[in-house]
């Protein structure tokens, strides 16, 4: 199997839905050819941002064809593919490669919380890395699945000639450097979230998979050509800069406020499926000046 | 729409599936028919312990039927229906209703969340009680669920008309005395885990959807009937002498570890789906030591 | 050493201090007049709401002489003894004693959290109490500690023999009954919030250490007092009228809500010292108004 | 006032003891004797692994006594004087100054943890800052606090002309760059911990007081020295692999394993004061086996 790079920035796509939470291939198509203007190394299909929980498995492998039929040659498609259970995982990830994707990003299962031990986490690695056709990333984001995948677990996942990395959205860089110290050479680490890009880069992790690489592709992609450059001074003050952002539109207010951001700027945003809610106007004002403040690159037309 | 009551014990009946982790309907009628000779209120089909998050929706309705068809008349049929979205949890649970479900326990999305505040879930939950056919139970399990929804917010549920009643399973038996001084009168209060059951019906809870009625059901309804005649001592002991064996089959090793003492009982326990591994030899050794502890009144085969 | 019985309720008195947080052993004694002329089984002096921490060992010894000469002849005076060295909390306990403590409360230390294990604790607990002249009472307390001391550690801290009972004040029933269930005979639970008293009761404890019986004295002891009688209706009854005040005075607004609640009875409240600050004027008077709530049995001058 | 830079590593020296738990001043100065051989910044006394919160005021202010005293001209000495009350923090911050502190690191009062908002957070370090003599850092240490301080609350804090800067030691980066882009110029932000000194570098830390410092003096100058020359793949690699060590002696097994470190390599390390025990064989021998791993440059003799 031909190793992939994953260095560089990917922003995680939304999924487009109408006013009645119907899906849009089409804006996932518009979106795509927006951003793909950017440097960017390719995107994320069906993340967190993506609301993959929230599809059936038809929409799924929709979104997919849209996102592999629009995006430009040479970009890698990571397709979101973790679900409950390991039979279910499996189905997804053949199907997602078959649709198009170049690698599989898979969150852990995390409903049975009291059983996710190393043991039951290698296994179900190990099942799908088995079966899939493409390389394996795994994926921990704690602040959605309320556990946190160990060093130890991931290290020994990373045994399997078929994972090839790990999206940490923890923000443990000192996980990181574990798992970078003990796993297998060309072990590959993206960092999981905007805020701690830089840190993530020094600590080495390849790139990243960043919810703000929707609405500042530019900023992000600076922040890590300055770091490869030898300009932690820019690269530093570029991160400071965008951490407010980034936090609004991740852990503060979530998907909602980065729908609301790319239709502010540009691209479509739209609805989001209930429960989530649209922002209100309070929120979605203070939003948008947050996007005034200085030092951003936001996302522009051309 | 007639009040139904929830009085009572109820089991949370597991999912029954083959080695190969197919779904054995037949097994579900099996285990249905031995359990209804003892004196239980109805059961929970595709609850936590029945791996709800696991299956395919047409899994999910023909478990339904298989119970449905087994349950003898006047038990109730509660099915578990909650989903990350709510328009797929409203398919389901018309999907149930229409299967023979006599109500619905609709656990909270939880994936996002950070947006999982009380208008979210306050509408999501009256968005499906507005679609339902049949009436709701709430469903608060954090253990699995990663978050804990507060007495508000419940509160707030209680003031729709088809939105009945909760099924705690964090054992916040202070949650559930806010509750039940101010919500409607008559929302039913059950508890979630044999533990804490004799303390829930001291607060007012109606009765209790337990993992341990699936294996010791005449141990549970004595300590429901030991309290309804206000003999608080003989309850308390029956309680004390459950709670090592119920934390076993639910905290410490769940699933796994329920299938394998029903298999020990005589009941059909059978394989879990993966991420789930079946019990070690030595755990499931320990665990048949514990089924022999002095007090116990379990699951008899006659 | 002959049982003393901790049956019934104790307030866990604030201590007095003046506006600049000087202590006022005056108005420990005159706390301690008014409120023992309701049938309280004793007092806590230096419990949590005694801000034991910010006290110096000069201070606590002389609050502990005050309560002692306060109290009328035959209520038990417990005193807070936990410190975070076994070496200090040794000296207090003795001090304690001395200065006429009938037995001591001991938290656990808690800030080296990491290293608190079973082994730790146990031998922390065997320690002092070897070293107490008066018997001693485990207290956890995980809202203030941030751990939470398990049943099996408290099960093999019941082993010693000056190791007497349980304070649990993080409402976990299912601990109390597991710990009743395997304790020695005669061990005493006591719980350690009025909002989970009767469902404690029904597990087996024996009464409780109350913020709320410092304000609603009467009223804890009449859910104490119901629910010895049988009549658990009355209990619940009561005991669901007072969690929101209750709440009120412990996990949302804390000692300087006591205090102020005191105040507006007529008992002393007076100031807390920093960090803890004085209710602002619009939290005061939600309080005053959660006070007017029907249902409520307050303090009354008399 | 004089700003102090803070820049470098600092170690946060344990408290030697004897094997009845006595205070040995001479053993401090032996200690410091033998770590100012490197170009250690200073020496923090009365940290976490200091014990500070097991020690009485007159231990504090003699081991701070010996601490200045050992220590060579030109290096800066920090003492701990968090304490739970305002008053007693203030009153210790006044007292270690007057013994040679250069600074004080104030860690945040924590016991009320429901009171301590940021109203009561900056209150608390304004009144400390006011009244101290010395500049002040704020510490957050959530591991041994059970609470977390926010960003928002530390940009406040550092409107303060005596509040200098942060010792973070959550290792949350993401914290750390958006105290750096918010607060005033010249805030000073130390990493609390060796495992992510690197990324904290690059987040713009300016340095470092880290349990390892003790044990690994040149290890953790040589990252910082990598850092600073531009050598980010050089610290990368030392980062590496003083992780596994660093989390040894600090989250896995804490001050015990810090102490028998010391003892290995010919520092004082000595015994620890109980509830703290000793490690037992089995671990010192694991301990023991870590510090032979290849990168790690520990201290030497001479």
């Amino acid at each position: 199997m031909a190793t992939i790079s994953f260095s560089g920035i990917f922003p995680p796509l939304p999924t487009a839905f109408d006013n009645n939470e119907n899906l849009l291939p089409d804006k996932i198509r518009f979106n795509i050819g927006k951003l793909s203007r950017y440097d960017l190394s390719g995107i994320l299909i069906l993340g967190s941002n993506g609301e993959q929980v929230m599809l059936s498995e038809k929409e799924k492998i929709a979104a997919i064809e849209a996102a592999r039929d629009a995006l430009p040659a040479g970009r890698i498609l990571l397709a979101g593919t973790g679900c409950q259970s390991t039979r279910e995982t499996i189905s997804l990830t053949r199907a997602s490669a078959a649709a198009g994707a170049d690698a599989v990003l898979v969150l852990n299962p995390f409903y049975y919380k009291g059983n996710m031990n190393q043991g039951e986490l290698v296994r179900h690695y190990f099942d799908v890395a088995d079966a899939s056709p493409v390389p394996v990333l795994v994926y921990n984001m704690p602040a959605n699945t309320g556990m946190d995948m160990t060093a130890p677990m991931i290290i020994a996942m990373a045994e399997h000639p078929n994972i090839v990395g790990l999206k940490e959205s923890g923000g443990n860089v000192v996980k990181m450097g574990e798992v970078l110290g003990k796993a297998k050479p060309g072990f590959q680490v993206l960092a999981g979230g905007a805020g701690f890009l830089l840190p993530s880069l020094a600590m080495g992790a390849v790139g990243g998979i960043l919810a703000s690489a929707n609405i500042a592709p530019g900023h992000c992609i600076e922040i890590y050509n300055a770091f490869i450059a030898g300009d932690i001074t820019r690269a530093r003050d570029l991160q400071h800069s965008l951490i407010a952002l980034n936090a609004a539109v991740t852990a503060r207010w979530g998907v909602p406020a980065l729908k609301a951001a790319m239709d502010h700027l540009g691209l479509f945003g739209g609805h989001v499926r209930r429960p989530l809610l649209p922002l209100n106007d309070e929120i979605r004002k203070q939003l948008v000046g947050m996007m005034g403040e200085k030092g951003l690159i936001l996302y522009k037309e051309n």
